[in-house]
Order: structure tokens, then C-alpha cells, then sequence
């Protein structure tokens, strides 16, 4: 069987690694172009990546070279790790060449004619693209996963949302180093410290929630009623973002409760049978500390959530802590799950 | 001048070293008997303890024979860093005999006739020991500081409770390894890594909040109604607790309100003359990703906390970020200062 | 086909999970007893192990009841990650009721009867074992692996020595918390740290080089004449032992010449076919800043040992860095592949 | 009494706050001139600055305007916390405007008419001065203080060497972080891992142990016949690189004699008076697991080095390790103590 030829963008930076790493024997796609900034154009992926994955580099992929950022014939599906600010202008350039871009992307998340997809939680929101081809003209599209701790925390509650109705949430995310890219964040600012600030994430947190969660109707996504306040926490781990929630529900709900809601989440099977699908989407593990970064990030290869902790809380309902590895289920896996979605729905 | 003669009970762990560091060279007290195990008894200080400190451990001490758990004629004051179900035996001892125990230990912090005192917030809850003499007999007292993350929360937050009332409150801490003593924490658990639990630690912070904002009337004293909802993590630093909090008002309040009546507020008399009172209590520090702990956990001595991000919540009325350093404003130096407390009032 | 059953001895420790973890589908082996400190006879094993492996524990193992110290019937081999204390009478015990231990424990490496053999450097070595069942009356054996850093330098230099003859060696190892064990080293001497002493580690170092080294002839080892000076460090890394040296050889050597060396090298045969045996056991990476532990320290799915920065010495002739994984080409993977070896040659 | 106006170059860097923390509040020196690269001119240091340090930013300091590379009148003295490449140009302009330069910066360390001074080691290789003033026609000059890893070790060993003579040594070194400066080493790169290279560092270490222990002879200084092997790492700490070593020496030595000599080193009168200078340059703990970077590299206000586990070598005669802050002793308290040597010599 042939292997559809895909276009990493941001190829050489962290998420673009691991969107390699990651598509390394996949058994749909193959890394058929790959872009990085213009002064790489012309060398060949393995002489200038600076790679940094502990998983060796496909051969295949190290003698690519380089290319500028245009669509190459035959790639009819691009994934996105650029920076949001190079994303602005690229991804359109794609999308209108008949592309169709899954983005890690933040440029065009909150685009009222983007889906903004986990395919676990709103898969049916891809039906915004028929709008965003009609408005932009394209024949291609973007489609773009959410941030990092956003999709954590999300896919480990979206379950109780559907069952419970979230109305309001205080969340508190403690971050991996992985997320600001590489270099990133100087040891010197992480050894011996937490730093309670990461520019702009908070606001994102807010708004890409309402609009997961929100509802899709005729091509036209509304943004769900829920207030959530982040407050963020970059933390001297490597990789994995720790969410501690605090929600208030519309209807009653227990721990016990909301635990077997969460045990018998399955996702609907055309998203279940997704190659990047994890066997368990969530897994509740019940030990009192747990889940942990470093024990817990890679079940599922890295696309699994495990939530923990979950208890009554003095102020609202329930206390939970959720865990994603998040340059997988938060950002790499996230593009080529929804490369995978739009795939198995003919997009 | 003399110095008046103290005991430190627990002198050998972690927060009796710096009990014992802080007190070298103090003005009004002078470390006369040290009490450990009863397998250190009749050993000298100095050649037992594993001193951990980055300052030398002063000679006087290090000369000092360890004493079973009863006190030296002499003795008036004793500081206890006693593990709780120690301190639950060897503190009415103490107090029994006349001496005042300032105790850092959580074993009677929550007991009626007990009062548990920051004395910037309720240095006025001291005169809770006339009725805990009069049950228990005592001649001495004993007199508790709270837990080492709440006492960061409180003192950063308890002038905010005065001018706007605060109603609810979702608290995410960070906590430095040396809050769990020595050996603490294996590092096979914080490297790479962060723990979202603390065994008892969220009760105690829902728990001592509502006793330290109490108002005392007649020596008693009613918890303040206010609910606290703590998420407890353990993060790879070293020192200096980092608390996150969401806050609902009774009254109307602006960050930049917040923020005046956080700057303006100053001890009153008899607490900001304490030795061990920083010239500022609260420091408020604008830049956008401050506090940390290793740059700001030794402000003051270590007896200020730092307060930022204060900013608009979308569930609550205000976030903001509140650091202290666990050791000291939590633990050691609370006890300390209130061995002064007590001392300038003549308890 | 039937797997032949063996026992994990001290199997709820550090190293005997990773035992339990890498014995997970095994082709040869099945783990059927499973033996731990006294107080946890009778219990499962997967209820009273803190199970710390980021692989799932397997079922089989975690229905398993945790026995006495004696080998159950049918047991011909056990592998034993206890503590040398505690070897040094258990592991007689099973090798006169004639199971063959293989041993990571320090207690009989150094005793001139018992083989210590990384199967790749020395397996000639296993010859011992006859004069050790002639003398101790065993029908059973032990087979010792060598100390954890050990493991990394001489699995990198024994080619060297080979080719070239080392005469003399100083050494500097960074070395893994988990190479402590659990809980072993407290985060407070990890944090911003590192401790430049490990107990009985560096003449560990300098005896097992010279036995690993050694020739074997007519049942009888004796040591080679090379002088090792170990400088040991523990340092804030998990996993993978990092070591530093300055090499003097007898004979002429470059660079070029110690790289193609380390490059052609392979195991012989009946060791290359070893299950645990990885491709290459050697990989000299040329890249200047390599290796790193955690990059690096899982090659080889941990059994691969990773040279870099082969120099000239402005002391002696070369100087290098070797990494290897420590818990498993310095623990449990070597037992394991010493349970392979001996099973190999039917000992 | 009139402090002497200096000027501090570099002086946004790491080096350069360290520098002006250290000046603050010092007796000969105030800081009167700030320099730092040509975009920041003009504006205040106090608005453009990143403080890193813990103490606060003087005030004085923080109203300076940074000022183009050229001195300003009255300026006689110069700290250069310059990098190499651009020490290169703007030194010798000062030096030739009359400024004496004290420099950090290894772009002149090895030039044969620059000193290369620690003032407890080598203050009479000032002298040179007088032929690079004659040389290059300058009133100013230049002198440098070596790098932060040689300046450790050199000052460790320099008594060992005048009373045994070293012949040859293997060194490895476990630097900080913040020798790297800022933002410097990723944190990616540095949790849960160590790097075991640093640029050009190897080569710098051996060329200037030769310079740093070598005798001055009419104004001519030899370099000492010394072979240094170091092997470099960058590990997870913060501040303060220590350094292991293996030593030959030429005349017969005991731990006991060495430790002797080392605890009985004062420095001669004139630099034991300089206000940086510690009270003990040298500290022998005999401690076993001693000296740490974060137990002690602050002791002697990071100005006193300590040597521990001083023991006899299978292959030379002495092994030991030596810690020094590598900010302080190893590159601005350096620095300011040069500066401080220049003036009470009238140089």
C-alpha cells in the first residue's frame, strides 16, 4: 500500500522533531517534504537538524532537502509546527494550494472558520471547513489543534462536561520545559525555580476551551458558556503538563461519579480506530499521587490523559489533576491525529 | 545586656538547624539546651547533627550537649521543631513547667485553647493562652504558627481580607522539597518530575485559614468563614513555596486597589520592632513573571513575601501569585518571631 | 515453547523492577518466584510494590506471592538484585540447591572462585564456575556482573585494551540517582547539586577492572595489571552513568585508531545472539557534545554502551567519554544477560 | 574618604551584575561608569537590565545611562565583564586612553606581555605590566584574571605545587550553569542530564595552568612545566564548578602533608588586606562527601575555596577536589580582587 506524501512545516524546530519522530513508520503517511526557515533551504534535513529526539532519525527523512514554503506536487496534506507568527502567512499559502494544513499553530485557532479539533472531543467541528473554503476560496483548509495544556485538560474533562455541564473553572497548570521549543527556557531560570508566568498562554487557555467545547451547528461553531481561569506555572520538568482543576458543574456529581464517567469515556470509533488513537483516551489512575510527569506522560504513546485526585472540593465540586504528554497529545500527536481524522473522513 | 536563655526542641532536623542559624547572633535570645531523639542524648550537637546549612553552625551550639525532652532550669521559652507526634507528648511537658513553647509542629495548632499566630495578621489571638491556662493548668503555654504554605498564603492575602473580605478562594501551591525535612523527598521523585500531593497538607491549608482571619472576642476566637480550596504540588526546588490563588471579595476590588492596599500595609508597633520583622512584610513586585522562588524567597531575611501578578480573574474577582520561604516565614522564623512576640507582650 | 522459570531475588527494589519490567515477553525466561525482605512474605507482589517503572507491571508478576528465600521447585536460575548485605547469605543458599544465581550484588564479585562477566568482555570467564562447585560443593552457581559504572567503562574500553593495552586509566564518573536505589539520594543533595562521593564506589572501580580484565586459565583468573584511579560524583540525572577518562596505553594509539577499533567491534557469536545482547554494543558517536545520559542511555534498549570525544590526552594518550544505562547495562539487563549466557552454554 | 570612580564593561551580562552586586557598598571602589553594547546606549542601566542577582540593584547604579565603549573623565579603572570577541577591540582603547583594565575576558589571557593574575598565586606577575606598557605604548593596561574552572583548581593546588612541584594532572571538572551566562545552557539541556563538553574550555584550562603557576623573571613571565588533562562537564548546578583531580608531583606527599599545607596557606600581607580577599583562601572539610557546589561555594562571600577528600591515587600520588563560585572567585570577584591588587600596588 502506497503512503500518502505529507509536508512537515517548522520541520527542524522541537515539535517539528517530534511530529518526525513520530511519523517514523506510520502506516498511512510519509514524510515527503519538510520546511524550515529560508536560510536551510537547499541542505539536506539531516546535516542541519540539531536532533534531539532519543529515537534516531529515519534515514529517509535525514536526506530530504529542504525546501522553501510551497507546497511540493502531490502533498495534499501539510502539518504545521511553525511559529505562530510564520504560520500567519504560510499556512494560508498551503491551504489555498489545495493543502490541507493540520496545525499546531496558534495564528488561526480562534479564526471563526477554523476548526479548532480534538478528535476525542469535537471531531464534528470539521464540518466548519465547508464555511472556511466558501469565505477564503480554498481548496485546501486549516484545521488546528489546540495549545498544549488546553488540550490536557480538556480531553480529560470533556467527558464530565457532556455528563455534568462545567460552568466555571479554576485551573492551574504546571508546565514542561518542552513547551517554549528549544533553546527556550535558560536553565538558569529552572534550576532551583518555578516560573509563574508564560506569555499569552493564559488568555488561550480561556478562549480555546469555550470553543472546544462549544457547539456545532450548520457549519457555524458557538463557543460554550464556561468561564476558566488559568493560572500558569513553567516547572523544571522535560516534558508533560500538569493540570489541577477545580470545577463547578450544572448538575450534581461525586467523585465516585465522575471517576466511572471518565473509566467509561470511549471515543466514537471512526476517531477510535485513528492510527494516533490510544487505546484508552483517559485513563484514572486511583494511587493518591499520582498522575506524575515523568511516570505518567508516555502511557498511550504519549496520547493518553491520566487524571488522578479526584476529590470533593470546599469551594466547587469536584478537584481533579490531569496529565498529558504535551508535545504529543499537546501538540505533534495532536497535528497528526487530526491529519489522520481528516484523512478517514475524506476532508 | 543578657540574653534570655531558649530551648530547641527537634534541633537536629531540618527546620531546628535553622532555627539554630537564625538565632546565631540574635539579640535577645541565646540557644541554652537542645533537645533531639533520645538515641542523641548526652551527645554534643556538633558532633551529631548532619549540618545542612550554608552558614556555619555557630560554636556555642556545636558544644552543646543534647538534653532529654524536659527543660534546663532556666528556660522560659522553647521553640519547638518537633515532628507532631512528638510534639503532641513533649509540648504539655514543657508547658507544664513554666515555659512558653512557640511551636512550629501541627499537633495542637487547630486546639480551641491554642492560638495560632502570624503576628502581622492576629497577633491579638495571644490572648487565647489566658484561657488555655486556666483549663489546663499550665503555667507555660503553647503557641502555634501555621503550616508553611498556608503561612505564605495567609500573610500575603490577610490585608486583603481586612479592606475587601475574601468569601472563596482556589489556591494552586508549589512547594519547595525542604518543606518534607530531611531526607524529604528521594530525588527519584523530583527530578524530571512534580507531585501533586502532600499528605494532609490541602486540610490543613482549608483548615488554619479559616483560624488565622478569626476573630478573637473574649479570648475566644471563631474561625472566619471563608472557604479555601487548596491543590498541593511538590516541585523541584529547593526552598520557598509558590502559591497561586483565585479570589472572591465580598467587596469591590481592583487590581490596582489590591495592589495599594498590598503596598501600603505595614505591622503594627509592636510587631514591626521584632527582631525578626522585616522592614517590609509584603514586598508587591510588578514585573510579569515574578515571584520565583530562588530569586525572591530571601527577601527580608527570608521573612517577606512577594506578591505579583495581581491581575483580573474571569471566575473569581482577582488572581495573584504569593511566595515565601518555607523555612523561614514558614516555619523557623515564625517560631521565632513568635518567641519574640511573646517575649515584647510578657506573655 | 516452554520459558524456563526463574526467580527474581530482592524483587521490589529498584533494580529488581527493572528486572521484572525488562523480563516482560521475554523469549527464554518466565519470572515464577518472586523474593523480597521478610516482612512481605505472603503478599502479591503488585500490592505491596511501589511499582516506579514507566512500563505497565505485568500481570503475571503482580499475581505472584512474594516467598521466602529459598528456591521453589523447579527454579534452576534467579537473578539477584539484592542488597550485598543481605547476598551474601541468601545467594549461597540457592547456589548449593543447585540454581545458578546471577548476581548483581557486590558480595562474591570480588572472590576468586566467582566469574564477574559482562558476557561481550570476558565470557571465557564463566570457566570458573567449575573450581567454584569443586570447592564449595555446589551444584548450583554464582555469576556476578560487575558495579554499575564499571559496567559503562569496561564494556567501552575492554577493545581498547585488547588492541592497544591499557596500563593505566584516571577516571571521572557522573553517576545516576537511581543508581542509589529508592528512595536513596534526597532531592535537598540532588537540587542545584552534586556530591562528589560515593560510598566504597571508587576502589569497587579499581578491583572489578582489573578482574574483568584479566586472563582465565585453567579454571583460574588472574588480574590484569592495570591501574584505574576512579574520582566518583553523583549528579542530578536519573538514569545513565556518564565516565570521563584519561587512558595510557602500552601501545601506540590515535584517535582514528581507538574509533575504528570501537567501530569494528562485535561480540562473539554465541553473546551476539543473546536476547539481551543489543545490535552493537559499542556506538562511538562523533558529534562534540556526546554523549549525554539522557539522550543516549537508552540505545540499544539500554544495553548499547555510547562512546564520544575520543581526543589526544596532553597526559596520557587518549581521553574519552563512555555512557552506559546503569540500571540495566550496569544491573538488571547485565544479570539478565548473564542468565542468557550461562543458559546458552548450558553452565 | 572619596571612593574611586570605575567603570564596569559588560555590564548587562552575567558577569557584569554579579560585578556590581559585589561592588555595592565597597570600600575603595564605586561604580561610575556602566558600558554595554551599543543598542542600549542612553538608556538607564536600572529600565534595560535584567537583574538576576538576588541582592537588590543599587540605586546609584540603576540611574546610570549606559554610555558608549570609551572611558568617561576621571575613570582610571575598568572591570571588563566583556565577551572575548568583543574585549578584543574595546579594551586596548581604554588601556591606551590610560585605564587600567582588569578583564574577565580571555581575549588577552594568553598574550605574552598580559598578566594573568591570582592575587594569592601569582601578584607578582603584575610586573609584566611594565613591558606591555613599553610594547604597545599604552599609560593604562591590561590584566587578567583567568577562567572560571583554572581559577578553582589554580588556587587549590598552587601551595601544593610551590612545596611539592606537580608534574601532571588529570582533571575533571562538573561546571555550573551560570559559567555559560545568560540565558546560556537550555534547560532541555541540562535536566535530568549533563553535557561533557564546553568549547574551547579543555584547551584554556591547560594553556593557563602553565601561564598562572610559571615565574616572572625581569619582567618576563615562563610558563611552569605542567601537563593539565581536563575533562569538561556542564551538569545541573547553578553556580559554583568543582573540580576533581588527580596529581603527580615531583617530591614525595601524604594527604597528611598535603592537607597540611593547604590549611596552613595565607597569602602574603599585601593581597590578605584587599577588601575581597577572604579570610581564608583556602578550606580544608574533611568531610567525606565534601566540598558541594550548593553547601559551599558561598563560603568567604564565594571568594574562599574549599578542598575535600584529599586521598592517595592508584595511578598518581593525590586525588582531591577542589569547589570555587565560579562567578566570584572565578570571574568578577576576581576581577574586582585584581582591581583591588592594581590599586594597592599603584600600578
Amino acid at each position: 500500500m502506497t503512503r500518502i506524501p505529507v509536508a512537515v512545516l517548522g520541520a527542524t524546530g522541537a515539535v517539528g522533531q517530534k511530529c518526525i519522530a513520530l511519523l517514523a513508520g506510520h502506516p498511512w503517511f510519509e514524510v515527503a517534504q519538510v520546511v524550515a526557515s529560508a536560510e536551510r533551504i537547499g541542505l539536506r534535513y539531516g546535516e542541519t537538524v540539531r536532533w534531539r529526539e532519543t529515537t534516531p532519525l529515519p534515514a529517509d527523512v535525514a536526506s530530504l532537502t529542504l525546501s522553501a514554503a510551497e507546497p511540493q506536487p502531490g502533498i495534499r496534506i501539510a502539518i504545521s509546527a511553525l511559529d505562530a507568527s510564520v504560520a500567519r502567512d504560510v499556512e494560508p499559502l498551503f491551504a489555498a494550494a489545495g493543502v490541507i494544513v493540520v496545525s499546531n499553530a496558534s495564528a488561526y485557532r480562534m479564526a471563526d472558520d477554523v476548526p479548532l479539533v480534538i478528535p476525542e472531543v469535537n471531531a464534528s467541528h470539521l464540518r466548519m471547513v465547508q464555511r472556511q473554503r466558501a469565505t477564503r476560496g480554498w481548496t485546501g483548509a486549516i484545521v488546528a489543534n489546540p495549545n498544549c495544556s488546553t488540550a490536557a485538560f480538556i480531553t480529560a474533562v470533556a467527558p464530565l462536561h457532556r455528563e455534568f455541564g462545567i460552568r466555571r473553572a479554576v485551573v492551574a497548570t504546571l508546565q514542561a520545559a518542552s513547551g517554549a521549543g528549544y533553546p527556550g527556557v535558560p536553565s538558569l531560570d529552572l534550576v532551583d525555580n518555578v516560573i509563574p508566568h508564560i506569555g499569552g498562554e493564559e488568555e488561550k487557555i480561556t478562549a480555546e476551551c469555550r470553543k472546544l467545547l462549544g457547539d456545532i451547528d450548520d457549519d457555524e461553531a458557538s463557543a460554550a458558556n464556561i468561564d476558566v481561569s488559568p493560572m500558569v506555572h513553567r516547572v523544571p520538568v522535560l516534558d508533560g503538563h500538569l493540570v489541577s482543576a477545580s470545577l463547578e458543574f450544572e448538575r450534581e456529581v461525586t467523585p465516585a461519579g465522575a471517576t466511572h464517567v471518565l473509566q467509561s469515556f470511549r471515543a466514537e470509533d471512526r476517531v477510535a480506530h485513528l492510527p494516533s488513537s490510544p487505546e484508552r483516551v483517559i485513563e484514572v489512575d486511583s494511587r493518591e499521587d499520582r498522575p506524575q510527569p515523568r511516570l505518567d506522560r508516555d502511557r498511550g504513546r504519549g496520547m493518553t490523559v491520566t487524571v488522578g485526585r479526584i476529590r470533593p472540593c470546599p469551594v466547587f465540586h469536584l478537584r481533579l489533576v490531569a496529565l498529558g504528554h504535551n508535545l504529543v497529545r499537546g501538540a505533534a500527536g495532536a497535528a497528526i491525529q487530526n491529519a489522520e481524522l481528516v484523512t478517514a473522513v475524506k476532508l
